[in-house]
Protein backbone atom coordinates (compact mmCIF):
# COMPACT_ATOMS: atom_id res chain seq x y z
CA UNK A 1 0.00 0.00 0.00
CA UNK A 2 1.30 3.35 -0.67
CA UNK A 3 0.83 6.22 1.60
CA UNK A 4 0.69 10.05 1.05
CA UNK A 5 1.57 12.05 4.48
CA UNK A 6 1.05 15.78 3.44
CA UNK A 7 2.44 18.58 6.10
CA UNK A 8 0.61 21.79 4.96
CA UNK A 9 1.80 25.03 6.15
CA UNK A 10 0.59 28.32 4.39
CA UNK A 11 3.72 29.31 2.82
CA UNK A 12 5.49 25.73 2.76
CA UNK A 13 3.41 22.56 1.87
CA UNK A 14 5.61 19.39 2.52
CA UNK A 15 4.24 16.11 0.80
CA UNK A 16 5.94 12.43 1.31
CA UNK A 17 5.19 8.96 -0.08
CA UNK A 18 6.26 5.60 0.97
CA UNK A 19 5.14 2.27 0.61
CA UNK A 20 4.08 -0.21 3.82
CA UNK A 21 5.28 -3.93 2.53
CA UNK A 22 4.26 -5.43 6.41
CA UNK A 23 6.05 -4.07 8.71
CA UNK A 24 8.70 -2.04 6.38
CA UNK A 25 8.33 1.10 5.17
CA UNK A 26 10.16 2.03 1.54
CA UNK A 27 11.16 5.23 0.58
CA UNK A 28 9.05 6.95 -2.52
CA UNK A 29 9.21 9.82 -2.85
CA UNK A 30 9.58 13.45 -1.10
CA UNK A 31 9.40 17.63 -1.80
CA UNK A 32 8.19 20.23 -0.81
CA UNK A 33 5.19 22.57 -2.42
CA UNK A 34 6.52 26.42 -2.04
CA UNK A 35 4.16 29.34 -2.55
CA UNK A 36 5.60 32.74 -2.92
CA UNK A 37 4.31 35.39 -0.82
CA UNK A 38 3.88 38.05 -3.18
CA UNK A 39 1.24 36.33 -5.03
CA UNK A 40 -2.43 36.72 -4.11
CA UNK A 41 -4.01 34.16 -1.90
CA UNK A 42 -5.97 32.71 -4.98
CA UNK A 43 -3.07 32.18 -7.05
CA UNK A 44 -0.83 30.82 -4.03
CA UNK A 45 -4.20 28.63 -3.36
CA UNK A 46 -4.40 27.34 -6.46
CA UNK A 47 -1.09 26.42 -6.91
CA UNK A 48 -1.08 24.62 -4.15
CA UNK A 49 -4.47 22.34 -5.71
CA UNK A 50 -2.61 22.15 -8.93
CA UNK A 51 0.76 20.67 -7.63
CA UNK A 52 -0.47 18.52 -5.10
CA UNK A 53 -2.68 17.49 -7.81
CA UNK A 54 0.05 16.84 -9.84
CA UNK A 55 1.79 14.53 -6.83
CA UNK A 56 -1.40 12.57 -6.65
CA UNK A 57 -1.62 11.49 -10.08
CA UNK A 58 2.14 10.70 -10.60
CA UNK A 59 2.75 9.13 -7.61
CA UNK A 60 -0.70 7.48 -7.24
CA UNK A 61 -0.94 6.48 -3.49
CA UNK A 62 -3.68 4.84 -1.97
CA UNK A 63 -4.29 6.52 0.66
CA UNK A 64 -3.62 10.45 2.11
CA UNK A 65 -2.47 11.35 5.59
CA UNK A 66 -2.39 14.52 7.24
CA UNK A 67 -0.98 16.03 10.50
CA UNK A 68 -4.34 17.34 12.73
CA UNK A 69 -4.10 20.87 14.05
CA UNK A 70 -4.58 21.64 17.30
CA UNK A 71 -2.62 24.99 18.16
CA UNK A 72 -2.25 28.01 16.19
CA UNK A 73 -0.27 31.26 17.30
CA UNK A 74 -3.63 33.40 16.51
CA UNK A 75 -6.62 33.08 14.69
CA UNK A 76 -5.13 35.05 11.30
CA UNK A 77 -2.32 32.35 11.14
CA UNK A 78 -5.28 29.36 11.78
CA UNK A 79 -7.00 30.91 8.98
CA UNK A 80 -4.42 31.20 6.01
CA UNK A 81 -3.07 27.47 7.53
CA UNK A 82 -6.91 26.75 6.98
CA UNK A 83 -6.98 27.64 3.78
CA UNK A 84 -3.99 26.10 2.32
CA UNK A 85 -5.06 22.94 4.51
CA UNK A 86 -8.73 22.78 3.39
CA UNK A 87 -7.49 22.86 -0.64
CA UNK A 88 -4.66 20.12 0.39
CA UNK A 89 -7.40 17.86 1.94
CA UNK A 90 -10.24 18.66 -0.89
CA UNK A 91 -7.62 17.50 -3.57
CA UNK A 92 -7.16 14.18 -2.40
CA UNK A 93 -10.52 13.54 -1.41
CA UNK A 94 -11.41 14.66 -4.96
CA UNK A 95 -8.87 12.06 -6.09
CA UNK A 96 -11.03 9.63 -3.95
CA UNK A 97 -8.28 8.46 -1.50
CA UNK A 98 -9.41 7.30 1.72
CA UNK A 99 -8.12 10.51 4.34
CA UNK A 100 -6.93 10.09 7.58
CA UNK A 101 -5.52 12.33 10.04
CA UNK A 102 -3.19 12.04 13.30
CA UNK A 103 -1.91 14.38 15.93
CA UNK A 104 1.16 15.74 16.35
CA UNK A 105 1.93 13.81 19.29
CA UNK A 106 0.83 10.87 18.11
CA UNK A 107 3.13 11.21 14.78
CA UNK A 108 6.00 12.08 17.25
CA UNK A 109 5.27 8.56 19.63
CA UNK A 110 4.97 6.62 16.27
CA UNK A 111 8.38 7.53 14.91
CA UNK A 112 10.49 8.28 17.94
CA UNK A 113 8.18 6.14 20.77
CA UNK A 114 8.00 9.74 22.50
CA UNK A 115 4.86 11.77 22.14
CA UNK A 116 7.33 15.29 22.48
CA UNK A 117 10.32 14.70 20.39
CA UNK A 118 11.95 17.81 18.98
CA UNK A 119 12.12 18.42 15.50
CA UNK A 120 15.63 16.92 14.95
CA UNK A 121 15.04 13.44 16.53
CA UNK A 122 11.91 13.43 14.23
CA UNK A 123 14.05 14.06 11.17
CA UNK A 124 16.62 11.40 12.24
CA UNK A 125 14.87 8.53 12.88
CA UNK A 126 12.77 9.28 9.72
CA UNK A 127 16.04 9.43 7.93
CA UNK A 128 17.05 6.18 9.47
CA UNK A 129 13.69 3.87 9.17
CA UNK A 130 13.46 5.07 5.27
CA UNK A 131 17.33 4.18 4.70
CA UNK A 132 17.92 7.73 3.44
CA UNK A 133 21.49 9.19 2.70
CA UNK A 134 20.17 12.49 1.09
CA UNK A 135 18.95 14.50 2.99
CA UNK A 136 14.88 15.15 2.96
CA UNK A 137 15.07 18.82 1.49
CA UNK A 138 13.22 20.90 4.28
CA UNK A 139 11.56 19.95 7.63
CA UNK A 140 8.66 20.11 5.86
CA UNK A 141 9.66 17.21 3.66
CA UNK A 142 10.34 14.86 6.69
CA UNK A 143 7.72 15.80 8.69
CA UNK A 144 5.14 14.73 6.19
CA UNK A 145 7.29 11.47 5.86
CA UNK A 146 7.22 11.08 9.45
CA UNK A 147 2.96 11.69 9.33
CA UNK A 148 3.07 8.71 6.45
CA UNK A 149 5.18 6.09 8.57
CA UNK A 150 3.03 6.69 11.86
CA UNK A 151 0.14 5.87 9.32
CA UNK A 152 2.03 2.72 8.23
CA UNK A 153 2.51 1.87 12.36
CA UNK A 154 -1.09 2.55 13.42
CA UNK A 155 -3.44 2.24 10.99
CA UNK A 156 -5.24 -0.89 11.13
CA UNK A 157 -6.37 0.58 14.29
CA UNK A 158 -7.63 3.81 12.82
CA UNK A 159 -10.93 4.55 11.19
CA UNK A 160 -10.32 7.06 7.95
CA UNK A 161 -12.44 9.75 7.44
CA UNK A 162 -13.32 8.42 4.39
CA UNK A 163 -13.90 10.30 1.54
CA UNK A 164 -17.40 8.77 0.33
CA UNK A 165 -18.84 9.59 3.24
CA UNK B 1 -20.67 42.45 -15.78
CA UNK B 2 -21.45 39.44 -13.60
CA UNK B 3 -20.31 39.19 -10.07
CA UNK B 4 -20.65 36.04 -7.83
CA UNK B 5 -20.84 37.06 -3.71
CA UNK B 6 -19.32 34.45 -1.56
CA UNK B 7 -20.25 33.98 2.25
CA UNK B 8 -18.37 31.02 3.37
CA UNK B 9 -19.28 29.30 6.41
CA UNK B 10 -17.78 25.93 8.14
CA UNK B 11 -21.48 24.38 7.27
CA UNK B 12 -23.28 26.59 5.26
CA UNK B 13 -21.83 28.42 2.09
CA UNK B 14 -23.95 31.67 1.03
CA UNK B 15 -24.18 32.42 -2.77
CA UNK B 16 -25.40 35.49 -5.26
CA UNK B 17 -25.27 36.64 -8.15
CA UNK B 18 -25.97 39.66 -9.68
CA UNK B 19 -25.82 41.73 -12.98
CA UNK B 20 -23.97 45.00 -12.72
CA UNK B 21 -25.30 47.46 -15.36
CA UNK B 22 -23.81 50.84 -14.66
CA UNK B 23 -25.22 52.33 -10.86
CA UNK B 24 -27.99 49.17 -11.67
CA UNK B 25 -27.56 46.17 -9.62
CA UNK B 26 -29.75 43.33 -11.27
CA UNK B 27 -30.91 39.93 -9.59
CA UNK B 28 -29.54 36.58 -10.98
CA UNK B 29 -29.37 33.98 -8.35
CA UNK B 30 -29.04 32.97 -5.13
CA UNK B 31 -28.44 30.09 -2.74
CA UNK B 32 -26.99 28.02 -0.29
CA UNK B 33 -24.35 25.13 -0.36
CA UNK B 34 -25.04 23.34 3.51
CA UNK B 35 -22.64 20.04 4.37
CA UNK B 36 -23.91 17.59 6.96
CA UNK B 37 -21.60 17.83 10.13
CA UNK B 38 -22.08 13.70 10.29
CA UNK B 39 -20.12 13.63 6.78
CA UNK B 40 -16.08 13.52 7.20
CA UNK B 41 -14.19 16.68 6.43
CA UNK B 42 -12.81 15.94 3.00
CA UNK B 43 -16.43 14.80 1.97
CA UNK B 44 -17.75 17.84 3.16
CA UNK B 45 -14.70 19.91 1.30
CA UNK B 46 -15.26 18.55 -1.96
CA UNK B 47 -19.12 18.69 -1.68
CA UNK B 48 -18.14 22.52 -1.24
CA UNK B 49 -15.99 22.61 -3.81
CA UNK B 50 -18.26 20.76 -6.55
CA UNK B 51 -21.35 22.54 -5.73
CA UNK B 52 -19.13 25.87 -6.01
CA UNK B 53 -17.99 25.00 -9.31
CA UNK B 54 -21.37 23.78 -10.55
CA UNK B 55 -22.75 27.16 -9.75
CA UNK B 56 -19.83 29.06 -11.62
CA UNK B 57 -20.47 26.64 -14.58
CA UNK B 58 -23.94 27.18 -14.81
CA UNK B 59 -23.73 31.11 -13.92
CA UNK B 60 -21.31 32.32 -15.59
CA UNK B 61 -19.66 35.12 -13.58
CA UNK B 62 -17.07 37.29 -14.65
CA UNK B 63 -15.44 38.21 -11.01
CA UNK B 64 -15.93 36.42 -7.45
CA UNK B 65 -15.91 38.60 -4.43
CA UNK B 66 -15.05 37.03 -0.73
CA UNK B 67 -15.94 38.55 2.74
CA UNK B 68 -12.89 39.00 4.08
CA UNK B 69 -12.25 37.61 7.99
CA UNK B 70 -10.68 38.96 10.86
CA UNK B 71 -12.69 37.86 13.66
CA UNK B 72 -13.54 34.05 14.99
CA UNK B 73 -14.10 32.98 17.85
CA UNK B 74 -11.02 30.54 18.89
CA UNK B 75 -8.55 29.11 16.65
CA UNK B 76 -10.10 26.13 16.02
CA UNK B 77 -13.27 27.93 14.54
CA UNK B 78 -10.97 29.91 12.01
CA UNK B 79 -8.83 26.60 11.10
CA UNK B 80 -12.50 25.05 10.34
CA UNK B 81 -13.39 28.31 8.40
CA UNK B 82 -10.49 28.37 6.67
CA UNK B 83 -10.70 24.96 4.95
CA UNK B 84 -13.99 25.97 3.64
CA UNK B 85 -13.12 29.39 2.60
CA UNK B 86 -10.11 27.98 0.96
CA UNK B 87 -11.52 25.68 -1.11
CA UNK B 88 -14.31 28.19 -2.59
CA UNK B 89 -11.65 30.59 -3.20
CA UNK B 90 -9.12 27.82 -5.30
CA UNK B 91 -12.34 26.87 -7.11
CA UNK B 92 -13.11 30.56 -8.27
CA UNK B 93 -9.06 30.67 -8.92
CA UNK B 94 -9.24 27.45 -10.71
CA UNK B 95 -12.07 29.10 -13.12
CA UNK B 96 -10.11 31.95 -14.02
CA UNK B 97 -12.05 34.10 -12.20
CA UNK B 98 -10.23 37.50 -10.86
CA UNK B 99 -11.15 37.42 -6.87
CA UNK B 100 -11.64 40.47 -4.65
CA UNK B 101 -12.23 40.98 -0.76
CA UNK B 102 -13.56 43.35 1.26
CA UNK B 103 -14.36 43.79 4.83
CA UNK B 104 -17.48 43.03 6.80
CA UNK B 105 -17.48 47.01 7.14
CA UNK B 106 -16.88 47.47 4.00
CA UNK B 107 -19.95 45.66 2.80
CA UNK B 108 -22.16 46.96 5.03
CA UNK B 109 -21.27 50.38 4.38
CA UNK B 110 -21.77 50.21 1.09
CA UNK B 111 -25.05 48.13 1.37
CA UNK B 112 -26.69 50.50 4.46
CA UNK B 113 -24.42 53.54 4.65
CA UNK B 114 -23.26 52.21 7.80
CA UNK B 115 -20.33 50.35 8.96
CA UNK B 116 -21.77 48.73 11.51
CA UNK B 117 -25.27 47.92 10.97
CA UNK B 118 -27.26 44.42 12.31
CA UNK B 119 -28.05 41.87 10.09
CA UNK B 120 -31.88 42.29 9.46
CA UNK B 121 -30.83 45.92 8.18
CA UNK B 122 -28.10 44.06 5.73
CA UNK B 123 -31.28 42.07 4.57
CA UNK B 124 -33.57 44.41 4.36
CA UNK B 125 -31.72 46.66 2.26
CA UNK B 126 -30.40 43.77 -0.07
CA UNK B 127 -33.89 42.69 -1.10
CA UNK B 128 -34.79 46.55 -1.71
CA UNK B 129 -31.70 47.00 -3.79
CA UNK B 130 -32.51 44.06 -6.14
CA UNK B 131 -36.30 44.53 -5.77
CA UNK B 132 -36.82 41.04 -4.40
CA UNK B 133 -39.94 39.84 -3.54
CA UNK B 134 -39.26 36.61 -2.34
CA UNK B 135 -36.71 35.85 0.72
CA UNK B 136 -33.10 34.74 0.54
CA UNK B 137 -33.07 31.49 1.55
CA UNK B 138 -31.19 32.60 4.21
CA UNK B 139 -29.17 35.28 5.88
CA UNK B 140 -26.01 33.37 4.03
CA UNK B 141 -27.67 34.37 0.74
CA UNK B 142 -28.48 37.78 1.33
CA UNK B 143 -24.76 38.43 2.75
CA UNK B 144 -23.11 36.57 -0.15
CA UNK B 145 -25.55 39.05 -2.30
CA UNK B 146 -24.82 41.85 0.16
CA UNK B 147 -21.21 41.30 -0.79
CA UNK B 148 -21.62 41.10 -4.97
CA UNK B 149 -23.25 44.97 -4.25
CA UNK B 150 -20.70 46.28 -2.21
CA UNK B 151 -18.67 45.21 -5.13
CA UNK B 152 -20.72 46.88 -7.88
CA UNK B 153 -20.80 49.98 -5.88
CA UNK B 154 -16.61 49.83 -5.22
CA UNK B 155 -15.23 47.83 -7.46
CA UNK B 156 -13.74 50.47 -9.90
CA UNK B 157 -11.86 51.67 -6.72
CA UNK B 158 -10.45 47.84 -5.86
CA UNK B 159 -7.25 46.27 -6.97
CA UNK B 160 -8.03 42.71 -7.37
CA UNK B 161 -6.65 39.66 -5.43
CA UNK B 162 -5.69 38.74 -9.50
CA UNK B 163 -5.91 34.71 -9.84
CA UNK B 164 -3.41 34.88 -12.41
CA UNK B 165 -0.78 36.99 -9.95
Amino acid sequence: MRVLGVDTGSRITGYGVIDIDGADCVFVDCGIIRVNAADTLPYRLNAIHKRMAEVIESLQPDEAVFESVFHSANVQSALKLGHARGVCIQTAAAANLPVYEYSPAEVKAAVTGYGRSEKPQVQQMVWALLKLTEEPETYDASDALAVAICHAHTHRFKKAMVSGR
